[in-house]
């Protein structure tokens, strides 16, 4: 996953524009209006369509005592810089996911996913209730920000793929569309990964410029018609494996609001986080049915041996973070411990009970 | 799962004094009370403090105007009975599990939780987003009640027994602790299941009473001490595979509610509802891990053919609660093709990628 591609005509917004927005809160009428800027386009489905929901939660919640007000990707600021804007004051609150902000600091990663990492639940679990939250506030607030779970989209999918994938091989000179650190991984393997805008994936694998492409799952793969160009959809993606989205606020408007608002602000989140994630497991069950059956897709699994090769790089990939400092060390220990205890407890609940279903169901 | 046990003592509470608080909602300085029974001990771990912290989200986004007063089982009506209080207005809202509703309506149970049901995952995707809450508000309206999910425990294990199983017939006469529809499939399998309260299981278990019984997980399991009396601990659990709890509130108190405070009852329901399983999954991991290291406790988990059986013997009893009216007809079709259709996003995205991911770090 990576919006680069609905982003790039926003990226031409000037910081001029975007300077000219430094000025005090909106008051009129006892209500308080709070900028909301966002990574994604305006109601694309699933992100964007969540960010608007927190924002909507807010407002309604408060009676509009505070307005949250959305700005997609582009309009206020470029998306890429939802981060700066928040953190000096440009704009109070971002919708987005922290891996944009690597630039800043690598650990950031550890936030939205890392290949072989957490999934959603793990990651909630994490967050809520193992350490994570604290690491994350010590992060942040390093960039005056107060950091929230807003939404995930589940596993993503393993991608599009021109020809099968039968062996490490096959991987060999592949030019796949991945960014981040899965794309790192990949070029460990000798693949060529790039960093594609969305926009540009369709044509690109049409050209035969790209062999392959990830995006993210059966409901947004399904927009994009990439089954009309190969029908070998691959699982399961170890790159994203619940990639959870963020919202930011910035710390001094945070600070400044009354307990009562800072409750709905963190409610808010944590409600969009429960809810976006149900909507894409909902629409990916609906969707997935459609490729398969209407578009005759053709999914399948990784071989284990390229699945497990892949892995063990990964693995190496995500541990060089923790070299970063002291705090990137903490926070990747910390998460490292976290996958473990819960997913311990995960393979003997969830893992076992699901398999065992599938078996009676038949 | 069955709280019976925390329920004794407060089901004598009488009937007159629960009759003596119908009165009209307080309100001092604007501010108005709301009385939220539970079915729960006071504090009870996971349970009894999700519903605690759900009154305080409400209580501090509205800074009081909206006070959550709980009360705990027993303190203002018997905790079976908390059902009736909110459907009359002797409370505002109860937190609990709607399968105890079973005797209002045989429906009820799917909004907890049915055998070789749907996962805590699926339960919110159904919910939200594939028509479950809207056949959950024809149901609870018939009542006049306004349902939210407000809570998740996850896959419950599969319980304690003082024997291995190793085939169907170590089922035969075996006497277990295991209430609801999951009771009634062990006894067409031969078991003697019976609904102890939780506060007999360990003496009937360590007088040999009993064989046999399933409580939570392990979290709360721990908490119990049965690993003093047995060690073999069997994993998964087919009853409970992901308990859903719920919150109701009196639809004449929710229709008179600003839409404000409408959305913050909902937002808070739902914020509960992420934290609180977020809650278990990291308590059961660290939990399991003191069981299987500190207590040596022997892990196991059910042969695939007596699950199997069992799962199949349990399709049969939750079938025909579809039969009770045209409604849990409706019930039981929606439910069951959300089964499926998220079932089949589940199986090729966390249920692949766990497992995947468990071979690669060995």
């Amino acid at each position: 996953m990576d919006r680069r591609s609905f982003l790039k005509k926003a990226s031409l917004v000037s910081g001029a524009a975007a300077a000219s927005t430094l000025a005090a809160p909106a008051y009129a009428e006892g209500k308080r209006t709070l900028k909301l800027v966002t990574t994604w386009p305006k109601n694309f489905p699933g992100l964007g369509t969540g960010a608007q929901r927190m924002a909507d939660r807010i407002t309604a919640m408060t009676d509009g005592q505070l307005t949250v007000k959305l700005y997609a990707a582009g309009e206020l600021v470029p998306p890429f810089e939802s981060f700066d804007a928040v953190s000096t004051g440009t704009a109070d609150m971002y919708h987005g996911a922290e891996y944009y902000w690597q630039g800043k600091h690598k650990a950031f990663n550890f936030f939205t996913a890392v290949p072989m990492g957490l999934t959603a639940n793990e990651l909630d679990a994490w967050i809520n209730n193992a350490g994570g939250q604290e690491l994350w506030d010590e992060l942040s607030g390093k960039f005056n920000i107060k950091p929230f779970m807003a939404g995930n989209t589940g596993v993503q999918m393993g991608g599009w793929f021109n020809k099968e994938i039968n062996s490490l091989e096959d991987l060999k000179g592949l030019k796949m569309r991945m960014p981040g650190l899965g794309g790192e991984t990949l070029r460990r393997l000798g693949a060529s990964a790039v960093a594609l805008p969305g926009g540009e994936i369709f044509p690109s694998l049409q050209s035969g410029a790209i062999d392959a492409t990830e995006w993210v799952g059966p409901w947004n793969d399904l927009a994009f018609g990439f089954y009309k160009i190969t029908k070998f959809y691959y699982y399961p993606g170890f790159h994203e494996p619940g990639a959870g989205l963020a919202a930011g606020m910035n710390l001094d408007v945070y600070n400044g609001l009354s307990k009562a608002h800072q409750a709905v602000v963190q409610n808010a989140c944590m409600a969009e986080n429960n809810f976006m994630f149900s909507e894409f497991n909902a629409k990916n069950g609906a969707a997935l049915e459609t490729l398969l059956n209407k578009h005759k897709v053709n999914l399948k699994q990784f071989p284990d041996d390229v699945f497990d090769a892949i892995g063990k790089k990964a693995e190496e990939v995500v541990a060089e973070v923790a070299e970063v400092d002291e705090l990137s060390k903490r926070i990747y220990d910390s998460y490292i411990k976290a996958r473990k205890d819960i997913g311990d407890w995960g393979r003997i609940s969830e893992q076992t009970y699901t398999k065992s279903r599938d078996r009676v169901l038949g």
